[in-house]
């Protein structure tokens, strides 16, 4: 089965975003086996989305559109699908109820042409959307399966897992299994990487491994094809065997994990709660833990001490280690650590304190980072970082670390 | 001049990295007045590349290719774009010995395959590339341009400044200004803003006015043209001064602009200080200000007062408030707000306490939020949210709620 994206929204044609939706889709897509040929992006313009259906109808089997379903006048889509493939659009009842109940929650009033988001294809298959207003569907012709979702990657996601890529399943006589498995490292460069594990990447194609770069972090995707899901599980097994014994002092996880889930499911096993003291991070650490239903139960809160005033006054950073070595140091760290992990009575304090610029602070250089653990019963330690990039991406990179740091701790708990 | 932007790259189609390229050049191309119709993305596949080229000249009159000029054997733009074109390709010894001291001052040997990158399209104008060895290029033939850039945004991005660019321009005989304005609303739904402005938009095509969403906040973007900038930016003022009329209690800000940037550039402006007492929003406040450099001038730091215990010992939130209303409760934030201002000493104290989900506290269900607000010299107010979507919807919409309040506060003082 080979699929085309099609993404329609004049926003992506005059470069407001990015067509992320089709990298997302892309990768669900080969994860199951299908080949993308095509991503195609046009305006929210009739005459040339007709056009470029009518292209994709003719080299596609599965045509995937996202954008143009909502309430609008500028959203066409649907209607344009529909004209195309000569079927018309019905009033779905259920869907009416589910928009009105939806406007009801939010305290807003249905406006009229939000009615126009109740209308489906005939003879689809309506996706229920929980995240907004406008629902998606799929509908069959001519050996062609066409797939709407709405635009918002926090609708389109969702939606896609729970009614897209089931139906696809469904639809495809599965007979070669593709099998993928994406390993995680942190504290490694990918060319760093891949060099060690270069004679592994050239030696075979089946399973292949792919070196990439994600959220800043280098990851290897390792690819097995087999008509049996176990060998093909097994190939991947016996490559990732061979690169952990490389590298496997940076690997953390596997295929849609982070270092805040590693950690934070580490915390939930061991029954550790932590607290954090957190300067040049403004709040990170706990905003990337919080993020989990669930972390109450792990994590009781943060001093953010973002001046000098907070660490002294909350924090009780003694005078002296200010004066003496400043608050970009390892001692300051030190004493962050302990005294959040005290006053907020918690197994495990963690600190963050350095320089994320664009200035040099206390005569020490942009990168300048140092992150403190304090854990009960243990001493405390303290890691001193020389990180490069942006502002943004120092700040970011200090709340990886301690994540990172954090893991290899509680892994040997 | 109508545009295409052609990406060329299985990794695109694989969905390892999003296909940014184009938004820049979408960005770019829009500036200077051209339209960019389609973006298209085709993998390293001759029959397929010349398939899509094929459509393009069809319907475009320029077409900006990008990716698929490295030294492999999978890089076919080149080659491909020639054959459509029935044009030679020929060796450039200029590029030739830029690509050899490129390799000479990395200390790295030029391979074989290398050399084929010193070839370049018949009649083309040479982009050299500063940041890589693969050159740009540009080539005419019958009234259309055809571009062609490397993938790696490093080394497309200077070379569209240094020469695409002014090759456009120069090309360009048509002086049209296109100016677009985008102004930025929240607390109003993106049909409810469309509504309240349909007259508007169904009155004119010049300027036009679109709504869309971006980063889940209604906007309405406004385009005019005219041969005067003059008369262009006028005609903008003109249509958004309607629009501020009509619903102006909603508006915060214009391109590029976020909530966070107008707040962090009051308080500077105002000399005031913040800090923020943060519960359902676990330091999202905090991390969203210290984004910006020199935040330290405005906020001083925050308490994340995940757990109740925290709220107690270290905000000082009397344990009868706690016990009479609950900790998801007006009177809570009230004392959160009003305590971390005094506790770090600044002009303005923001908190935030509510139910993220996915389960329902204290018998108030998911999306009951509070975000008090206590200013110095003034009566401390408690704004009540009632938020739809989920978990990290809700901790996002929270924060937002909090910027947008204290925006609409601090322009009244």
């Amino acid at each position: 089965m080979n699929a085309e994206i099609i993404a329609v929204g004049t926003e992506l044609l005059l470069g407001q975003i990015a067509n992320t939706n089709a990298r997302f889709l892309s990768t669900e897509l080969a994860r199951i086996g299908i080949n993308v040929f095509y991503h195609s992006v046009v305006g929210d313009n009739q005459a040339r989305l007709v056009e470029v259906i009518e292209t994709a109808r003719k080299r596609s089997d599965l045509i995937i559109f996202t954008g143009g379903l909502g309430p609008t006048k500028d959203d066409l889509t649907k209607e344009t699908v529909a004209s195309v493939l000569a079927l018309k659009l019905v009033e779905d009842s259920y869907v009416l109820k589910k928009i009105d109940s939806y406007f009801k929650r939010q305290n807003r009033q249905m406006t009229e042409n939000n009615r126009k988001q109740a209308f489906v294809i005939e003879g689809s298959t309506v996706f229920q959307n929980d995240f907004g207003t406008a629902p998606g569907l799929a509908v069959s012709k001519n050996n062609r399966i066409y797939m709407l979702f709405p635009g918002p990657p926090s609708e389109l996601k969702p939606m896609f897992q729970s009614f897209g890529r089931p139906l696809l399943l469904e639809q495809l006589e599965i007979k070669e299994h593709i099998e993928s498995r994406v390993l995680k490292f942190f504290g490694i460069g990918e060319s760093q990487l891949e060099t060690e594990v270069l004679d592994l990447i050239d030696a075979q194609t089946n399973p292949t491994i792919a070196p990439l770069i994600e959220d800043g972090e280098a990851t290897l995707r390792l690819t097995a094809k087999d008509l049996s899901l176990e060998k093909a599980t097994k190939m991947l097994d016996e490559v990732e065997k061979e690169i952990q014994k490389r590298v496997g002092q940076y690997f953390y996880g596997y295929n849609g994990s982070t270092l805040y889930k590693e950690v934070f499911e580490l915390l939930k096993t061991k029954k550790m709660t932590v607290s954090s003291a957190e300067s040049l991070t403004g709040g990170g650490f706990a905003n990337e833990l919080t993020n989990f239903a669930g972390s109450s139960s792990v994590f009781k809160g943060s001093i953010v001490c973002y001046d000098t005033e907070v660490k002294r006054n909350v924090l009780q950073v003694p005078a002296e280690v200010i004066e003496d070595f400043g608050v970009v140091s390892q001692e300051c760290a030190k004493h962050m650590a302990e005294n959040v992990r005290k006053l907020l009575n918690t197994d495990i304090g963690i600190s963050f304190t350095g320089v994320a610029g664009p200035d040099e602070q206390e005569g020490k250089p942009v990168g300048t980072v140092f992150v403190g653990m304090a854990i009960n019963g243990q001493d405390t330690r303290v890691f001193p970082l020389n990180l490069a990039g942006s502002r943004s991406g120092i700040r970011t990179k200090s709340v990886k670390n301690g994540y990172f740091h954090l893991l290899k701790a509680l892994l040997k708990i």
